[in-house]
């Protein structure tokens, strides 16, 4: 063990713990006028807000809910979403962020594996927690959370959230605590199995939010944020904090805009109306705001737009980048807090016409102060940063969970060595450019290559009559692995395996991929499986295959 | 004790500590061309800077240093002293910035006082070392700073710093430990005793710069800092590290400019060839740049000047905005590390013509995030931010002294109940503005008013006649204390206690001052008593009339 010399405290002095009422001091301070706005639906300034923090910890305490119980929230992103994620840490419990989206089941699953004792649900998912209700083994109360009257429901509601607030007293004296208390929890689904629950202390928020802050804001040229910019989520509040922006823009006292649902229309009139600047989504969500009705007669020149979740295409960035909005790609995932990366540009890059901008910026960026990012080969030997070698994405960074809630074994899978794996394959350029390309499972192995699944995929789709396509890796006694494709054509149109095999020859010929990349098999179908939340389910197809390889 | 729910790790999860090696990483990342400066002496990458910081360790380590000792640097300011702002910490041992502008006997008293292992000292300070060399108790070695040739000295060097790092290994493995682990010390100057030393954590200092880098990156309109910024120091690094911007500069890969010996003209040459755009200084040094010859024919359109250290006065920063400066203003002390406060204009301040903005650009600004300050009155109770009413300034940040090294007793003054106490007495007004007022040892009680010795030495300042001027507060058995002048006259003018009091009576017939602020008793004098900083000097003022009043 290294021996230094460790600093001494005066009598009376003062150890300051990372907690996240530290974070609610700054913005009120700087703009105690500036608004919050929950569609169109209420607006107040961050005074308000300071004091509705105090009333809703009062409130939460009525309720029973001391340090150490958990809250769950089931609601859209919304005002009380923000209020919830500093006044339920803030008396020392924990917040669980439910996925709204997630089946019945998920949702009963994970309530009673986050031991949830106290439930706040919007009026539009009472009927979900009334199907399930008899199941649920720990809940004590409910919070009833109504835009408008407050429906009648079978639930034994203690109030409605506007309502004990109004009742509560608006001083509420936060306690100091452990910086490393657990202050949020929320559930990662995968393909198969359980969701798995995520934790972040109030140390790892504390921290992740002062570096976002910075790596935001002092960007080149285009600062993502800065204190006159007006802030929109449009990845949802349940889902990684909403990539823990709204503390962010919290602390710097930026107006900030809640959309409630996820409508492309109504997201578009907030946009002009409230006038936002700077928003974050995934790919598809920017896609159906560029395709909506409302966008058509939009202008949404300077609307600064972080993408993140799946790989951003050249084609959806140039037709954001057309309208006039600037785009830039982050990545992270639901363990990393999330934030891992984001895109820089250099000068000489900034004064490049947009389009070739987007090469930059479509990419996943350079990883972000803090934050350690190695790509490694599966003997855990660090591989070359030459921007083609490949290897698996292994980080450290000082907001990464610790594991996953009561699951020490899958914990101890997610860290090794101590490093966090996150199952992204990736090739990082010699000035530390990012690019994912496949996630480890679905990279196909074969003669000592490695095949990304996603690149064949998107050289397949070019072909114009494929409609859609998934390619996996399945057994090989001579290759280990080799490739093999689904293939949905073109309503109408029929091809065959040669076409395909011809169309690819061109891409080996171009030095793009390998001969060996061009699948052995291709099957025709007539749909490909997805997961519930629509992505390519390439564990199934896997299965599939080999069920149907054992049966021949 | 509050019981909230502990995160748990999973075993092989790797637990961050705040160290400063993390603070290296992100700058070469972004900007790996990106380039140190020193002077019209040399200039290099920030590549290079990484490399040249693991030859330092080694050489440090070759040098017989390791975790837990204490390395003392003299020198100006260079990229030698980046260097070792980093490699001396990350290496696990303290370094000591010695304040080369204190007398001898105050060098040698910090060096024994800190327990200097190895000192790094510039060629223009080794007669000062030659001459206190046999006193030197703990000191077991010296390394040779030169920045042309290496001139003997009788002191025992290991070898000039350029040779050392030559010699070195260009790789060195940084290790972790405990953040709390003690990375800098230096020794504050009062008017009396013997200098006082402060010391700040790894984690003080990662947490200090990552706020600083979002509080002075995130600024509306004209944010001081940002990536394509050009940064150059005009306070020491020995003080307070600077402010604390070379870490900020270095996580954010700035380009950076080190001055050397601060000769005004030398410093406008360097900022016009080397292109600065934002530097910190005290006001006095802004007003030596302004008014040396090489300002005439210079543009300092754009150069954004963060002040602080003593109050900017409207005259000063009117002078430095029309030569086109954005002058900003911040508050910290050397125990506060140092940043507490930063000017900061809302929009509708910033749309105000450059005049109307100077008033709220002097003010020492609004709290950043993270910090929590208070005014009290004497029986520690929160007294009103009303813009008016006065008190002590005291403040929680995470990164203030625990304390003065081995001086646990005047560590206990500094904080009382939790409160660090600045020792200033400030107003602050309703939307948060800190305006500092005096300091509490020099503000006047009477008759249970207080009265600003600063305040009144700026009114008595106004009259023509007068050059300079001193107010202290004397005993008075009626009132406490009273008010007394020392004035200097202008050169060739001389004025009675009547003219003085004529002056003053138009502020208290605007109601700016009391009546009983003027004072009862005014001092024409040759000269006032100032200490070796080249402030006022009060203590000795009010002991001389104290001697006197008793002679009497």
């Amino acid at each position: 063990m290294v021996k230094t010399k460790i600093i001494t405290p005066a009598q009376g002095a003062y150890n300051y713990p990372l907690l996240i009422k530290s974070l609610l001091l700054s913005g009120q301070r700087y703009e105690a006028e500036q608004e919050i706005v929950y569609a169109d639906k209420l607006r107040f300034s961050y005074r308000t807000l300071n004091e509705r923090i105090h009333r809703l910890a009062n409130a939460l305490t009525a309720a029973g809910i001391k340090a150490g119980d958990t809250v769950a929230m089931l609601d859209w992103d919304s005002h009380r979403y923000l209020e919830c994620f500093f006044a339920v840490p803030m008396i020392g419990a924990v917040l669980h962020t439910v996925n709204i989206r997630m089946s019945p089941e998920q949702v009963l699953y994970t309530m009673n594996h986050a031991e949830d004792d106290l439930v706040l649900v919007h009026d539009d998912f009472l009927p979900l927690l009334e199907q399930i209700q008899g199941e649920l083994t720990t809940v004590k109360g409910f919070i009833q959370l109504s835009d408008e009257g407050a429906p009648a429901t079978a639930l034994p509601v203690l109030g409605e959230y506007e309502q004990l607030l109004a009742q509560a007293a608006a001083i509420y004296d936060f306690p100091d605590f452990d910086e490393n208390s657990v202050a949020t929890t929320f559930y990662t689904t995968g393909t198969t199995g359980n969701p798995k629950g995520v934790y972040f202390s109030h140390r790892q928020l504390v921290l992740h939010t002062l570096n976002a802050v910075g790596t935001l804001g002092v960007y080149q040229g285009a600062p993502l944020l800065r204190s006159d910019d007006v802030y929109m989520p449009i990845t949802p509040m349940f889902h990684v904090h909403a990539w823990g922006v709204p503390y962010v823009a919290t602390l710097m006292g930026i107006k900030q805009v809640y959309p409630g649902r996820y409508e492309p229309n109504s997201l578009v009139r907030l946009y002009r109306e409230e006038k936002v600047t700077f928003s974050h989504c995934v790919p598809t969500i920017l896609q159906m705001i560029l395709s909506c009705p409302e966008a058509a007669h939009t202008d949404f020149s300077g609307w600064k737009m972080l993408l993140g979740g799946s790989a951003l295409t050249l084609g959806v960035a140039g037709q954001a980048a057309a309208r006039g909005m600037l785009v830039h790609s982050g990545y992270g995932m639901s363990e990393t807090c999330p934030l891992l990366c984001v895109t820089y540009l250099r000068t000489a890059e900034l004064q490049q016409p947009m389009d070739a901008q987007l090469a930059v910026r479509i990419k996943t960026g350079v990883p972000v102060p803090m934050v350690d990012l190695r790509i490694i080969d599966a003997s855990g030997n660090r591989v070359a940063h030459d921007g083609v070698a490949q290897g698996e994405v292994v980080v450290r960074a000082p907001w990464l969970t610790q594991g996953y809630l009561h699951e020490p074994e899958k914990g101890a899978e997610l860290w090794e060595d101590g490093w966090l794996h996150t199952g992204d394959i990736a090739s990082i350029d010699p000035r530390g450019g990012v690019e994912i390309k496949d996630r480890i499972k679905d990279v196909i192995k074969t003669g000592g290559e490695w095949i990304s699944s996603l690149e064949l995929e998107s050289l397949i789709s070019k072909h114009p009559a494929v409609a859609s396509v998934a390619v996996v890796g399945i057994p090989d006694d001579q290759w280990g692995e080799r490739p093999m494709a689904l293939v949905v054509c073109q309503p109408g149109q029929a091809v065959e395996q040669k076409t395909i095999e011809v169309h690819l020859q061109q891409f080996v010929d171009s030095g793009h991929i390998n001969k060996w990349a061009i699948p052995k098999q291709i099957k025709f179908v007539a749909d490909i499986p997805k997961t519930s939340v629509g992505k390519i389910n390439k564990k199934l197809i896997r299965e599939n295959e080999l069920a149907q390889g054992r049966a021949e």
